[in-house]
């Protein structure tokens, strides 16, 4: 089986000032094509660890997949530990990817300067893989098999997202080319609105009814929902992927409902798929929104779908009362009565936001994330959410409504309200169109 | 010096189905402390690869923090490894911790199952901390020297991120009473608008005259701008610590209106602190946000910020043209003449979200995110922003506009508008009350 390990380099990640978000999209790629992960490492911008653990990973594994450290400034030692690992005898200029840095910066208005030209000199030890998306060299060294036992190879790729995200088609054609793969599948089934260890409970006789080349994992997410993992390992055979296909039918007999979609899935992808399914009427239904504690999360998710255009209208933000009163109609008298955290107050804010932004479903919340705020009966963790359908024949109004409370910290009690209300209104338009 | 390495455990960080988040946080932690990470691993759920790594984090390092692979569910054997790393004669049950998990579920309506009843359930050899945000506990599990060489302790922490960030706190106090600590000082200057090549040649005269115990690193980031981090080594020294005051004033009068704010300043929090700064009129100034392409992103930012209720009224996302129209109070014949993403729109949008929610700031964005949509004339990632201020006196209104062009992926893009939003916000909220 072909292994791989994955080093991030760059002070920052050490002192914590940046999150490695590199690792976790390069190992998905990898894993795709049956390599194994064994382990991710993250390193300071320091030559002798740079070298030390890199000719590490390259002994325990075949593939070593490096990022960060490349940028122009003067903080970067990779290219240098690089060279001394591999033994190169000196720098070479990739024209190619020079090119690239001129296009790149003459597009943004900026002059060339050496740091600039610097990027693209490159151990001449390495091949190098234009990098279209910056200005940083992709460098791919191949290590024969006389230094570490195995053949190997280490990429090494630049730290910026977008650009190591780019990178790995190139690399992932590269290393099918000379490494032997093998057949692990992953199916993900994704659930909303049932706790980890109920989930655990519910399907505990089918899980333990699981032949032993497959394996559940229980990955929950406040945005997300809770995704069950199901892997075939030697899934190469036919027939443990119809087992496969049995027991995913099996688990959604038990959970029904509560399971939304597959994969990557989202609460936002499965409405952009509902909203534009096979269509009920003549015309496309569409959606507005109307936020308190929320604060445009909400839209934000909504949004994050391209083509969302096509059933999406807008939302309104009504972070304060008089906006709530003013601009979504919402009676000053429910305030005054029960709150702007209350069943009444969200159900006004949807109604009032569906018509005017003249939409067929809205979806509202009002609520308490804290820090600070709260009551006795209203704590902070509280929210409230209406998910409303207006009929266009009667101008009637079909809601749900939904209290939520959870004790975590602001930005998690927002990600968590919004994500019941996409659940909520999921519920209502699966009721609706079937 | 101190050392300590950081450990994550669990199949769905290497096969990329999550982003650790806990390493981030847990060695900025460390490092205020002045305890030097030098390195981060992350491995799977497997009993030999466990122990073989942390085993190997033990020697090379004093602390070891491990996340994950504590839940409730049955991929869990972390505590089984840690039992057989740690040499336990068996297993002993915490009884505050099997209160806290009690309690946990009665608050939330589950029952108690025997799933959860074990996770109270630890290695004798360790020492329990309890976890008040969750139901699994956090085990310290003191090494003695004969072990390793050196005096070694192991902490192990829930991996759900807001659990093992509550328990961080805990595991400093137990680490200062064991470990000497040195002192390194970072400090951090915050910029936007100057992209990082351009900065560098900036400052370059100033980086070269930078005393050897004085480190600069840059640190882009879409969202904030470009930190600049100035580390100070063996910062007992009071000169050392003048110094490096004396060369931050430095870098303030090269970059100017560039710099933003210092440390974990936001633009957002940066808005919240100039609205609510020293008073120059009698009342509150408040601040309303008209968005299209990004979804809810500025109104979700602005939002982040505990107390933003005192000077933030709300959003309006108008992603159709009619909300455009009909709610904002864009003139139709605008978007006919210069189209949606248009000085003249976001001109528009945001006067209009400024009166229809009576706010003295407003700013607005109309652009396209990608990856469908453009022309030759207005490419994917082309932003127009305008920001506005409402004269109460005249009525009138100041305006600021600006168009950006990025070349990233959709929620790239979404986010750098969102950001050159409030920076262009911040510009114009500083230039009215300077």
């Amino acid at each position: 089986m072909t292994t791989a390990s994955i080093c991030t380099i760059g002070d920052e990640i050490l002192i914590g000032q940046i999150v490695d978000t590199n690792s976790s999209y390069i190992s998905k790629r990898l894993n795709e094509r049956g390599i194994k992960v064994r382990y991710m490492i993250s390193i300071g911008d320091d030559r002798d660890e740079i070298i030390d653990k890199l000719g590490f990973c390259l002994k325990e594994t075949d593939i070593v997949i490096v990022t960060g450290g490349l940028g122009p400034t003067k903080d970067d030692i990779t290219k240098e530990a690089l060279a001394t690992l591999t033994g190169a005898n000196g720098y070479k200029r990739s024209e190619e990817q020079f090119e690239i840095i001129s296009k790149i910066l003459t597009a943004r208005g900026i002059e060339l300067s050496d740091i600039n030209r610097a990027q693209a000199d490159v151990p001449d030890s390495c091949v190098v893989i234009p990098n279209k998306n910056g200005t940083a060299p992709i460098m791919e060294f191949d290590i024969p098999a006389e230094r570490y036992g195995h053949k190997a190879v280490l990429f090494s790729l630049p730290g910026v997202p977008f650009e190591a995200i780019g990178a790995m088609n190139d690399v992932i054609v590269s290393i099918t080319k000379s490494f032997a793969t093998e057949n692990i599948v992953h199916r993900t089934i994704v659930t909303f609105g049932i706790p980890e260890s109920t989930l655990a409970k519910q399907i505990e006789s089918w899980e333990d009814a699981l032949p032993e080349y497959m394996h559940l994992a229980y990955l929950p997410n406040p945005t997300i929902g809770v995704r069950l993992r199901i892997s075939v390992y030697g899934a190469e055979s036919g027939e443990k992927l119809e087992r496969l296909e049995t027991e995913i039918d099996k688990l959604k007999d038990i959970l029904g409902n509560a399971i939304y979609g597959e994969g990557e899935d989202t609460l936002q992808s499965i409405l952009s798929r509902l909203l534009q399914g096979p269509p009920q009427a003549s015309y496309q239904e569409t959606l507005a929104v109307a936020e308190s504690c929320t604060g445009g999360r909400i839209s934000e998710l909504i949004t994050s779908v391209p083509g969302c255009s096509a059933y999406y209208n807008g939302s309104v933000t009504s972070y304060s009362n008089n906006v709530k009163i003013n601009v979504l109609g919402v009676p000053r008298e429910i305030i005054e009565k029960h709150g702007a955290v209350s069943r009444e107050c969200v159900e006004a804010m949807a109604k009032g936001v569906s018509k005017l932004l003249d939409s067929d479903y809205a979806v509202a919340t009002s609520g308490i994330a804290g820090p600070g705020g709260g009551s006795p009966e209203k704590p902070v963790g509280t929210c409230w959410i209406a998910a409303v359908h207006r009929s266009r024949m009667t101008d009637e109004f079909e809601v749900v409504t939904k209290q939520v409370r959870y004790k975590s910290q602001r930005d998690i009690n927002v990600q968590r309200f919004a994500a019941d209300a996409l659940n909520l209104l999921r519920l209502l338009i699966n009721q609706k169109i079937l």
